[in-house]
Order: structure tokens, then sequence, then C-alpha cells
């Protein structure tokens, strides 16, 4: 990368906007699906090593036009986010976390040398993007607008070196709810023959390259009659995540009565989520510490296979920014089905549906914590 | 995918040809860089999971235009191969063992859920694309066209899934030998806190998503005065791969004088790489066994620093197909060099030199050696 001329920063206040003459008209709420419809408009940002970040640009939405040679199709150069933008009863857009996901997004960069920023002003950018969309965001309760800022190396030539250009991009696509018609409780492979990340690799990063090769595996759990994989590690057949997703459980000391809310630890291995970090901290802060601990460390599907055998597997689920959380009701584990608990007639557990409630409150608006909800607009 | 209809296989007897209407003149040899000029033409094939293979296109070599939510800039399905076009002395066009790198790339799809193809209907599409860019295949010895098939999903939406959309593409580039003022050995870091692959992970497949992570690694390496990273794994610290290409180590025997040739075995982590496969089978056939042990096995770092010491390294080569063998001359592990035996005077060692004048024999036809040099075209 060059080295004595400063690097322009990346900078929110040169955003200049090109308006889509060709607007569409917002899909009926009951038609969407998950990142399949998309809004006007997106944000586009380019960067070169000789100049550093370009002024941001909002244009209709459309096609990217790259070289064949391209680094992000041979080397995979290339990381995304995912955050959502929330319509709240004030008509409000909030967007949750959002420094979250910038600070892992300059993480993600500073791995795979492509050009890091100031997260406050993409935040600025992405507020001016929603803004201009807004008619697109859903008002219903559940439907939200998921953000995906995306950024990839556009260098063209086939040399595997550090990138001389990229494009940071933001699409936006308006979403209902993960569960429609209330929870649905998943069944879940527990995978030891294909390992999602391992210390001194990259599964602590939104890289690309991070989920292409965990379909196969999905594909031969579904064949089985799994939905997703528990990825395991390791001899000692540690527990790490879910499909693309965090993973909590929670288990009963037979003693004390007391419960415990246990995840992996971040030891680079584990995708640093902010749903599950906004579920630890919350549940550190509102659960009563004498009925419950909060614990990140190691535990194995052995250990969840013997404590629900003796009766003190109390729920699981997966936690992400799709889903918020997602119930799973077994895991398959050495040709045995591990039954995890719901509760009676219900697709979820208590804990799951609480922290469920917790945090869509707060995404919402209906209940302010901390700076958790970030208002970019107020349309009212 | 689709699966009641019969899906349309790769045919190469459906070829259609738009030739450039404005060629480009070819660029003298000596400004030949790896990978950074292309021909005039490139060839391009259609896949979805409802007709399969659509009719392959060889067009002027441009740009591809995808919505920025293809899944290839989100999910890495994105993979490639590597091989190289030779004008042997009698102007006929050969490609060093084609078979091997459809073979491999074939793999590399079905562990990302990309679609399958016929390797020879492949290389006979190659073949006429070589052939209409046959003013580009540059004449001198040591000069070859690198060509590099890339297999992308192009699906557009953000779900993770199998890709119902994908694009088979081949571009081929003019490049000058690797080592343009004969072979220069490199300086490596033992590497063990960045790890490049896993058991269990995709180490083995030509995915783009094997790339980018190393580059971090390498630039930290340079900073200390090395110019690749010797890839270690596990505990024990096993020699893996160099850089981008495999890596092989001779050990003589003190007691008997008798040399070992040792690279380590496809377990899952180690790319399958042609020239890999090649030095092993020369190496088995043309050696003399009473003087020469060839094995996959695993073997340290402590291995080579402890040998070293005692005067029983030989010598030390990457292999690959950009430089066929890359020399080394010295090893940076923990914190002092392990310096690695050249030539007297020279920057290579002998069966360095060796392997690459019998390999490059057989490139450019000077030597016929099984099928390992296919004829794609005559251009008397």
């Amino acid at each position: 990368m060059a080295s004595t001329t400063k690097l322009a920063p990346l900078d929110a206040s040169k955003l200049a906007i090109t308006k889509n003459a060709s607007p569409k008209t917002p899909l009926p709420n009951e038609q969407l699906k998950f990142g399949q419809s998309f809004t006007n408009h997106m944000l586009k940002i380019q960067w070169n090593d000789k100049d550093g970040w370009k002024n941001p640009e909002i244009v209709p939405y459309g096609p990217l036009v790259l070289d064949p040679s391209a680094c992000v199709f041979h080397y995979s150069f290339e990381l995304f986010e995912g955050l959502k933008a929330y319509r709240d009863s004030e008509d409000k857009i909030r967007i949750f976390r959002p420094d979250k996901n910038m600070a892992r997004m300059n993480k993600s960069a500073h791995r795979i040398v492509l050009p890091t920023f100031d997260s406050e002003e993409l935040i600025k950018c992405i507020g001016e993007l929603i803004k201009l969309d807004k008619e697109m965001i859903p008002k219903q309760k559940g439907y939200s607008l998921y953000i995906r800022p995306t950024l990839i190396g556009t260098t063209a030539g086939l040399g595997v070196s550090v990138p001389s250009d990229a494009l940071l991009y933001v699409i936006t696509s308006p979403v209902g709810p993960y569960y429609s018609t209330g929870f649905k409780a998943v069944r879940l492979e527990a995978t030891d023959y294909a390992t999602r990340a391992w210390p001194g690799g990259v599964g602590d990063k939104k890289l690309g390259g991070n989920y292409a090769p965990c379909i196969r595996p999905q594909l031969d759990a579904a064949s089985r009659g799994y939905q997703q994989n528990l990825w395991l590690f390791g001899d000692e057949k540690y527990i790490t995540e879910v499909g693309t997703m965090n993973v909590f459980f929670v288990f009963k000391d037979p003693k004390t009565g007391k419960k415990e809310l246990v995840t992996a630890p971040l030891d680079g291995t584990i995708l640093e989520g902010v749903t599950r970090d906004s579920i630890l901290e919350l549940c550190r802060t509102r659960l009563n510490p004498e009925e419950w601990e909060v614990n990140e460390r190691y535990y194995s599907i052995n250990e969840v296979r013997d404590r629900a055998a003796k009766g003190e597997l109390v729920e699981a689920f997966g936690s992400g920014t799709a889903a918020i959380v997602s119930p799973i009701k077994a895991i398959g584990y050495e040709g045995k089905d591990i039954d995890v608990p719901l509760l009676p007639g219900q697709e979820f557990g208590e804990l799951t549906n609480q922290v469920a409630q917790w945090i869509q409150k707060i995404q919402y608006g209906d209940e302010e914590y901390k700076n958790w909800s970030h208002v970019v607009a107020d349309l009212k």
C-alpha cells in the first residue's frame, strides 16, 4: 500500500446523491423474503492505495461492473456485515448497535488487508441511504430493513497480493420476521467431520470465505433430517456455533437448582456476534444472580448429552441478527437424538423467548437501553 | 438444486465464438508481468439449476456485470485453477496435465456446491480459446500462456444457500519465466501463529477463501525480512506448505549416505498440486533407488532444524504452476535462521534444478512423457 502521501479518510460530508429516476413500488409486507428484494438506492465508496477513500456516492441500485481478473473473484478479498433498521412507533428510524458492526467490519478488513475506515462516517452515510429509501422500510412490528455493508477488493490482475483498489458498498433489503408464524424450533446435527473454524484461522471474522464451505455439510445434515449443523471443534468436541449463528445452552445444577447460561468464549474461532454480546449483557444485568450464572466457557457435546440424560439440560438457542434467537429442539449425535426441552406446547424455551422480547423492545425503541438503538432519522 | 428434469451437460460442440473486433497487439515479451495483461478473448459458460450448462461462448475479453447481492461477493462461492499452455519448437500448443486441473476443479466445485462438469469438454473449449488467441502465446522458451479457469456463484440474493446460478469463465494471460534472470532462492518465516488449513476444512481445495487470509501473515513476515510463510500445523509444528506452493525437503542419512525427498502427505490440509504430483512421480521413477527415498510423510520444522544442525539437510524448494520450483535458502524459526544449503555459487540445489529441467522438457514437448503434455493445436 502507498505510504508517503496521506490517504484521504472516508468522509460522509462529501456524500453525493444521484436519485433513482424509476423507483420501484415497495412490495406488500407478506411478499418480503429475506434478502430477495432491494431498495431503490445503494451506497458506493471507492478506495485506492494512492488516494485513499473517494467521495461516497448514493446511486440507483444496479449491477457492479468488474474485470474478470478482479481479486474478489479469485482470492476472496471480501467481507460483509449484517444489521437492521427498525421504524419505531413514533416513526423514528433506528439501527441496533451499528458501532459494533462497524468495529467488526474494520477488524475483518484489517485481517485480509482491505482498507479500514472511520466507523462514524460510514454510519452517517448509511443513515442517508436509509432516509432516502425510507418508504421501503416496513412499518409493521417484526419487520425491518436489513442492511448489508460489503467490502471487496477490485484490483484487476492475478498476483496474490495486497489489493490496490477496493469498493465498499451498502445494499438494503426490506425483510419480514424470521419466524412469520411464531418460533419454530430446529433440529441440529452435531458435526465433527467438517470444521468451521480453527485457532490461527479467520473464523472470528465476517469474511465471505467462511460461508461457502458450510453449505455442503448443511445439505448432508438435511439429508438425514436436520436443518443445521452444530459445529464441534477438536478431540474434546467443544460446541462452537450453529449454522451461521452463535449458540447458547442453559443447564440446571441439580444440587443448588441454579441455572447456567453458557456460550463458547471468544477465542478466535467464534464470530463476535452483536446479538451474542447483547444477550450476554442483558442476561448478566437482568437475570437474578441468585438463580442464574452466565458463563463464556468451553463446553462439549458430551456434556450436553450427559446432562440432558440427567435432566439438567433446560433449553438451547442460536443467536444472530436475522432471527435474534432460534430455538433448538433436538441434536443428532452419534446416531441418537439428544432432546432439548421446550416449554409445554410451545416451540421455545423460557429464556429464549425472554431474550427475544428484551432485544426486540430495544431494537424498536419501546425501551431505551444505553445507546444501543441508534436513531438515524425522524420521519415525523 | 433442481432434480426431476435432466440438466444439460457442458457441451463443447455447442461453443459459439464472437471475435474481438478491436484486438490488442501482443506486448513485447520483456514487458510481460504475471497475470497483468490478458488476451483478446475469454470463455464464458453460464449454468443454472433449471437448465444446467448453457452453450459455451467465446467472447471479447471484458468485464463481468453482476448484481451487488450476487453470492460470490458475500459468501465466497468461488474457485479457480491455474495451468499453462506452451508453444513447442514445432509450433504445437501444449497444456501440461490439464486432466489433473479439471479433476481438482470439479472437487473444489463439489465441496462448495457449485456445478461440476465434464473435464474433457472444458479442455476442448479451452483449446479453442487458446487457438483463437494463438498470436498472444509467447514463442520464447520459458514463456507461456497462463490459463485461469474460474467458477463463481452468481445468484442474486442474500440467503446463504446453494447457488441456483453460476458462471464458469476462463481468462488467459501471456507470462514470462517466474525467474527471469535465473533462480533466486527465498527466505521463509516458519509461521505457527496463523494457520492456513485444518483437518475438516477446505485447505486441499482451490477455493478463493483460502488465499486472502494469507496476505497479512506474509506482510508480517516481510517486515522481518522473509519473503514467504512456511506454514506449520499443530503442536508438532508439521511443515505443510510455503506461501501458495507445496514444499519439498531433501535430507541425507549420515549412516547410509542415502538421500530422502520429503513432502507432506495429502491428508486434506495440503493442496493437491499438479507440480507436486509430477515431481513425486518423476523422482520415484528417475532417481536411483539405491541412493534415494521419496516419501510423503509428516515432518516438522524441529526435524529440519535439528538435521540442518547436524549437516543432514541437503536442499529445499517450493513447487507450483507459476515457478515449477522455488529454491529456499533460509528459514526463520524461533528467532534464528536455519540455513538451507545451495550449490556453491548458485541460487539452487541440485535436485531443485534437476526437477525443473525434467518438467520443463515435458511441458515444452522436448520430451514426451505419458500423456502429460496435451497438444491442443498445431500452428504449423
